[in-house]
């Protein structure tokens, strides 16, 4: 075979598998913005038609061929330039890691973890994990079973780690969460030693619906996001998809007795959209328009929500922003009573109701149980009480009630065992960004506090965003920041702020 | 083979080509309501990609040898049901329509007819046919192309009717067009006699977007139009697109100076909503979950936009609904007024401005010029003039340019000769329907003076819409009114609106 020649045939099967993927996700976006109730169950019909064609193109024997040549040739050097092998090689990794699943155990984890997530419903209205365990047995019977056809060289949680964070290993996470849960309990000691609670009443004013999504839209439109090339909708859970370059949706949700759900939750997802919408163009129809992994994606929504919009610069700009929809309510709030208020540390028992700092602490436990659970070294039945025993001796919380507790998330019920590192791996990528971007660009905080987040942006875009899925996340890092994963960076930047707002504890 | 098991294998096939042309339709429908102006590209590769999946699942070895079987088969009684059969003999249809079109002609029309609409744009703003006619007679010699492939007994043009209408012919629909022709003529004359002309300065005072939008989805929710398994939304078009029986999606488009943009389009959508919403759920993920043919669901909605929506019994119902948002607007009206100014007659440039009377006319015209086009008896460049003399003969106007004559429709640039007989033939069917409805439940006027649309729509749905396409339209229409395609019924309640309003003349 020719390579060039190759090369246009895998473009051809990657062009068919992403077109379906991109119908997919619009099927799924209209299910959480549009769809009218009774059209679910014909909707989850056509989600797996479409899921199992993707795979299917992704599996024939042209596609294996394609990536069987890949894998094996020395000699697409001068035939293909950098771009077209990174794009080559993701196709064969991508072609095989798809064929290594058997289409009986595709469907047969579809059909468990389905009826998983219905019962994870009843068990966390009820809050009883009793009505949910005996499916989690056998959702983590399958991500056992997933993990040993995956393959994996160390750990079997590797192997599940590796769908989200490509690379990503026990032996790699393991300190780093170990210096970051015992940084976060220095945090928490110096917080509460400081003695001093910020108000954050400013917040819990009322702010009417329709203004709220005005505001918001005005500050990611600022920030970059491009309309002409996207758009804003309310869901229930926000959250952000795209179908191209030039089609990236967002949503968010309305509170309007908290204003940090509608604005803060938009700032996320812009983020995520601003890294969909920087991908370059040429990547369009290619498995490589995508981020390069769940941890690199997250660490753009934080970059944005936390880095920049949780700064206190940032409020110079946007109070008053704010205050031409909000004047009564944000009239007599300064900049850094918002700052303070929005920043506030306060352990919690809800890891999407956490501050920025003790965040982590929920993953960590995760982490941890999650691993136990894939190396048999934990049983299902016995999560409840290590996860209790974690809140308390981590957080300092007594947990009331599992429906507080193990049960609040859905991640276990649809298998994404290995999911929830990505949100603290995102973490600490955003700080190591941030220190690289302060690093070139010493005038970032002075431009955000015009609200000037054009260079922010392009700097983004030139680092990250425009490579999609062509780089691994530890090969991407390293171009950016010069070094490796650390925690360093995210325990530097947690203390500046603990100290800017709780003193110098 | 045994006929159970092929049933149960064309019915996998049918699932899959359906959630394809499900998702196809939702990025259509997306297309048309909310993407974001720069996705159109993208869009359009997405949606090129599901046809040829669709063709590809439908003319695959499997589905021919399963379209053999049953075509051959006299042996599926007593095996499958009547439905079932029905079924199945329209999968065997279909497979072996599909079979017919290479994919090399599907690929050349598509690029032919994509060429086509972009020059028809472009001609009709300059209002310059000769921008267009180079591009149109490339569509027409695709067409003739089509109508070999496709295959004919009499006249090319009948394998184009089929598509839209299976069954209609030349030799059918040519003497019933030339009497509706006349029939026209006579009610013109009449109307121009009788020096009455109705004002409609009622239709034209201020209607605010909002309140318009709320007030017409009322009616169609009177209507029985089902919300949880539908939803209304704006586009510049309106049009009815469904995904599933419990999904059907309707939109409609607003004019503040003319309440009838809104408000008759939406009930016209909604007929047909009412329609692909009354669906038998066991057609669902069949070839079957569709209308019996276009002229079948024109029918629908004409049915209820013209024959209940423009009758003088709606609106004295409607009017006290309407009051309650526009009563400065509506508070002096009385129904008849009403009824007078949505039914007024008056020649006019545009098919779709035209009365319920005129129309006819343009679609006889555009009839006649296809029909000689795919016959090769006339040439492109011979359609202004043949345009223009048949308005003047039959409609009394003189066109002024092409953009009001031959270049108003951007039917012919997407290749949709045979379409346009469809709408002709909804009137016809609705007419016939309404004298069955009489026939039938005589009350059915009085009914709908009370807004009790209940007994009308269950009517309507046990004997149309529940079968779905397991009909063909002549065989549906006999079911229902015992006779055969006619414009005598059209014509006689079209004497009858045309007395009532302008006296006995």
């Amino acid at each position: 075979m020719e390579p060039r020649r190759a090369y246009e045939q895998a473009v051809q099967i990657m062009q068919t598998a992403s077109d379906l993927a991109a119908a997919a996700a619009l099927l799924g976006w209209d299910q959480e913005t549009y769809m009218p109730p009774r059209a679910a169950d014909a909707r989850a019909e056509q989600l797996a038609t479409l899921s199992a064609l993707v795979h299917s193109t992704l599996t024939s024997n042209d596609a294996r061929e394609l990536a069987y040549y890949f894998e094996s040739a020395d000699s697409l050097d001068g035939e293909l330039d950098d771009t077209e092998k990174r794009i080559a090689k993701l196709f064969a990794r991508e072609v095989q890691r798809a064929a290594k699943l058997p289409d009986e155990f595709v469907r047969r984890k579809a059909r468990t973890t389905s009826l998983a997530q219905e019962a994870w419903k009843r068990a966390r209205a009820e809050s009883s994990f009793e009505l949910f365990s005996d499916h989690l047995r056998r959702v983590v019977d399958v991500m056992i079973e997933e993990a040993t056809i995956r393959g994996y060289t160390e750990h079997p949680y590797d192997a599940l780690l590796d769908i989200y964070e490509p690379g990503a290993t026990v032996r790699q996470l393991d300190p780093i969460f170990d210096r970051l849960e015992r940084a976060t309990a220095d945090l928490l000691d110096a917080v509460a030693r400081s003695g001093i609670e910020p108000s954050d009443d400013v917040l819990h004013a009322h702010y009417p619906a329709s203004a709220q999504v005005t505001a918001a839209r005005r500050i990611v439109e600022a920030m970059g996001f491009d309309f002409a090339a996207g758009r804003v909708d309310l869901s229930a859970h926000p959250f952000c998809t795209s179908f191209s370059v030039s089609d990236v949706r967002l949503t968010t949700r309305i509170n309007e007795h908290d204003i940090r759900a509608c604005l803060f939750g938009l700032i996320h997802e812009a983020g995520h959209g601003l890294y969909e919408q920087g991908i370059s163009p040429r990547l369009e129809r290619t498995l490589a328009r995508d981020g390069a992994s769940m941890g690199i994606h997250e660490s753009q929504s934080l970059f944005w929500e936390n880095i920049v919009a949780r700064s206190e610069e940032f409020w110079y700009w946007a109070l008053p922003v704010l205050r031409e929809y909000f004047p009564e309510q944000l009239g007599k709030t300064t900049p850094d009573q918002m700052y303070a208020a929005i920043n506030r540390v306060r352990p919690s028992l809800i890891r999407i109701e956490a501050d920025e700092i003790t965040y982590n602490l929920h993953i960590v436990l995760r982490y941890r149980i999650e691993k136990d659970l894939i190396a048999e070294r934990i049983k299902v039945e016995d999560i409840p009480m290590m996860w209790n025993e974690a809140v308390k001796s981590s957080l300092g919380i007594e947990v009331p009630d599992d429906a507080h507790g193990c049960l609040q998330d859905i991640h276990w019920s649809f298998g994404g065992l290995g999911y929830f590192p990505s949100y603290t791996l995102g973490k600490l990528y955003a700080a190591m960004f941030r220190t690289a971007l302060l690093d070139q660009m010493p005038e970032a905080p002075s431009l955000v506090r015009r609200g000037e987040f054009g260079p922010i942006r392009q700097w983004l875009r030139a680092a990250i965003h425009q490579w999609g899925r062509t780089f691994e996340p530890a090969e991407l890092v390293h171009r950016v920041t010069g070094r490796s994963l650390t925690e360093e960076d995210f325990v530097a930047y947690a203390w500046s702020k603990v100290r800017r707002i709780y003193g110098d504890v």
